[in-house]
């Protein structure tokens, strides 16, 4: 029996050997799929995805903005601990737009760091978004092998106030969007996604023949505003350019799908597809998706913001058409990959994502809440069906007064306020079983709202208790920092020159 | 080849003798299902279904209200023409209530009594709702049996101000709601889906030792507020009461599909499931479901209220696993009904609902609009993916500031709005692709704007011009005319005395 036990644990059960694939979309919303109830219907591998895996409904981001989620993924720890926040302003969700000068700390151990023990070869495609200085370069952070971006894939800039973001190969530039890596903002168009899902394929067919085990981080970008799609797959969509855009990732997932059960590798590699932050509905509906029917979007902690779609596939291991419940977390990606490859988390350090290998392998349901964090400020938690907020805020009056409106459509009194309202002594309570769309909070005198309320707050209190949060890394913004010369830039021609340093605070409105 | 085209045709091809079985939900939400993204995916008998036939996403009731819908569904016209509307109030929902003096006029043909020309044996299991004075009595317009009530199961009244609802067999009452028929309001438990479902189960077999075709209506209530499940299903859903009569219906529908099987009838027996109407989102989260991604609901001309979950379920005729976005209606129901049946639908009126038989079993698309009518005024037409709203109204303010509220947590400024307001020269419109939310209101001044109104224009003039409306049977109500002594109550000593006799307009706040 003894021996029973170890056998059939996860971590044995999968070989060290076991290949990770993430697949990480950029703004892509719960409701975006059609195994998420998408109206139009027009994801069909990723929906056949969901039904060869497991599907996850109540999956969730560690942050609603793009730079505090990816960190948070890769080192398995939320952003207040990583450092992924500022205490420049309260509650406000900070990233690392062009100017910023932190990034992720060399004292944070990231997931491809520790996959290197167990003789992974590390890959990221996509965007980086950890910062873009060079001690921040993912290189340095345990990848082996980057195609892909420091940032967004805004512009065009002018590279006199702002430069072009570049696109790097390893450890060097290799042209800039909109340059060397054209997006046309008027079509929409870009082969971005096919140049990204051409590296995949490439580098999973190099791995599978020198094999070696790997970790391919795949963050793809192009639902992310401003949204592109390749010709091809221009006009495809009912939905408009966004949807074209969701049609080519979903193409490039059954082709990356396919592609491992060509190489026979299918049953040895763990593959997971989920969004950084909920869908940008401020951008909606040219150039954002949609949260099916949860609160509010993008930057916000109503489930639109942070609730994700999210798939496990591993064929041979878990078993077809299975749904979980799990309460689930990006951190979790961490935690569970070093499972996978027989490694244990770092136990000098708080980790805040749990092992999901029981959830994935033997239907477990494990009992864990959900923080929802802005910025510096717990903003609400999940336990069970139960949300309870202590602060909510969609954004300022002045922003909103702007037309900068991350719930557009909705609008809940008291709950999606444009003041910070602050209900520490009395959360707002929903349920989200009954109400996935925090539209009706539970009456404060009811019996279900004192019990829901005292063990929440008892999660809470044990949280802020060991909190012991990071040196906060984006506080400090200077033009200088930008993207002015990147390493390889001089072979290319392509080295611009950067204005006086002069650091400031960032501003971070929302 | 003109043999050939005739041998194919879908009358030919499905024989005379298909069975046809009708599951119609009341106050189901397009969100409520599984399949259709409910987050807490509860309905894995329905899903089944779904993935066994073909799923529709674009498919609308005629009417966001029951009695209207029912009407339609049961004529295959619209109610402005089949009567079911009041010109008492402007663009308002009427509906059956006790005192309605109205019903379904005998000018009208119902499905059953145009079936029994080819032999079917017709049954109503619940709710019928198109008038219950004794000359709209659903023996008396071609249904053969009958189990269930003519009124939805509010209450409990005194019987003094108000009659209990009687529920009959056949042509008799045989109890009342609440009296000999319970319903726990406190603890939320009756067992009358069971009930319903054993004379579906119970008639069917009949059905098939008789070796008789059938058209089994079956139109229960459970998800109706006040909502209800039996005792082994509350508290089993995530959902709370609402999700426990889901659950119990999942459960049912199932039951009855294996039954099918197991009779060896289901490939001679077309089923189709739908829903009356939107989820009451004024009942919600409790007491009503979810619209999904859509705008308000039940009572509104907006995709919540008119949008239903729809599927469509016929082994070994439906390729398993389609998805239609066929614009489709539950007038559809009755011309593809006949269609089954072998027979033409009536030439000498309006029929509003098309055959959606090449649809379901060739995957046809068929271009045609959906009219989206409150009473008696058309409010918005859909054309492809685009919906003009030609008047908006949620409800008035005097309502609204009561609490009730047909959009809870949603507003959109112009839309939603609480006085009726006229958009003919200028209509609404929304790209139900890119925003299936109605959020989003196209730019007048766009080139994608005009060109699609000027369609849709085309369309409404063509509709208009042509429209004969019917007599409006829902305008006068009498308190005489309630259910004081249906038949049968004699035997029962259940006859109650009713008051004198008092017609007045009814009162039509919605």
């Amino acid at each position: 029996p003894l021996c029973l036990c170890c056998a059939l644990g996860p971590a044995a059960a999968s070989a060290a050997a076991t290949n990770i694939l993430l697949l990480l979309m950029d703004d892509m919303g719960w409701g975006d799929l059609g195994a998420f109830g998408e109206p139009s219907k027009e994801t069909p591998n990723l929906d056949q995805m969901a039904a060869e895996g497991m599907l996850f409904l109540d999956f969730y981001t560690a942050n609603p903005l793009c730079s505090p989620s990816r960190a948070a993924l890769l080192t398995g720890r939320l952003p207040v601990r990583n450092g992924f926040y500022t205490t420049n302003g309260h509650a406000r969700n900070a990233y690392t737009p062009q100017d910023i000068v932190g990034g992720i700390p060399d004292s944070e151990l990231l997931l491809p760091e520790l996959l290197k023990k167990a003789g992974y070869t590390n890959k990221i495609i996509g965007k980086w978004h950890l910062g873009h200085r060079p001690q921040f370069h993912p290189l340095r952070h345990g990848f082996d092998e980057w195609f892909g971006s420091p940032n967004c894939h805004f512009g065009p800039y002018d590279n006199r106030e702002r430069p072009n973001i570049p696109v790097y190969r390893d450890w060097e530039m290799v042209g800039r969007y909109y340059e060397d890596f054209k997006i046309d903002l008027k079509t929409g168009e870009a082969n971005l996604t096919q140049l990204y899902l051409q590296e995949a394929l490439d580098f999973i067919s190099k791995q599978q023949a020198s094999q070696q085990p790997f970790f391919l981080y795949w963050a793809i970008d192009a639902t992310h505003a401003p949204v592109y799609a390749s010709k091809q797959f221009l006009g495809t969509s009912q939905r408009g350019l966004y949807g074209d855009a969701v049609r080519e990732i979903d193409d490039s997932v059954g082709k990356i799908l396919k592609h491992l059960q060509q190489l026979g590798i299918s049953e040895n590699t763990f593959v997971f597809f989920t969004s950084d932050n909920g869908a940008a509905l401020i951008s909606a509906p040219k150039q954002g998706g949609s949260n099916g029917p949860f609160l509010c979007g993008k930057q916000t902690t109503f489930e639109g913001g942070m609730r994700e779609p999210a798939i496990a596939w591993w064929p041979g291991h878990i078993p077809a058409g299975r749904v979980s419940h799990q309460l689930g977390s990006v951190m979790d990606l961490f935690s569970t990959s070093l499972s996978l490859a027989g490694l244990q988390p770092p136990s000098d350090r708080q980790i805040d994502g749990i092992d999901l290998l029981p959830v994935i392998l033997q239907g477990k349901l494990i009992d864990r809440p959900i923080f929802y964090y802005r910025g510096n400020e717990l903003m609400a938690v999940r336990a069970g069906l139960y949300k309870a907020h202590y602060w909510t805020w969609s954004n300022s009056l002045e922003e909103h007064s702007k037309g900068i409106d991350f719930c557009p459509g909705q609008s809940v009194a008291g709950v999606t306020t444009h003041t910070q309202e602050e209900h520490t002594c009395l959360p707002l309570l929903f349920h989200l079983g009954r109400d996935p769309g925090e539209k009706y909070p539970l009456s404060f005198a009811s019996e279900e709202y004192q019990q829901a309320v005292e063990h929440i707050s008892g999660l809470v209190q044990q949280h802020k208790a060991t909190l012991v949060p990071g040196q906060p890394q984006l506080n400090v913004c200077d033009q200088a920092v930008m993207n002015w010369s990147p390493p390889g830039c001089e072979k290319l021609g392509k080295c611009l020159k950067a204005p006086e340093s002069d650091p400031q605070k960032c501003s971070w409105p929302h």
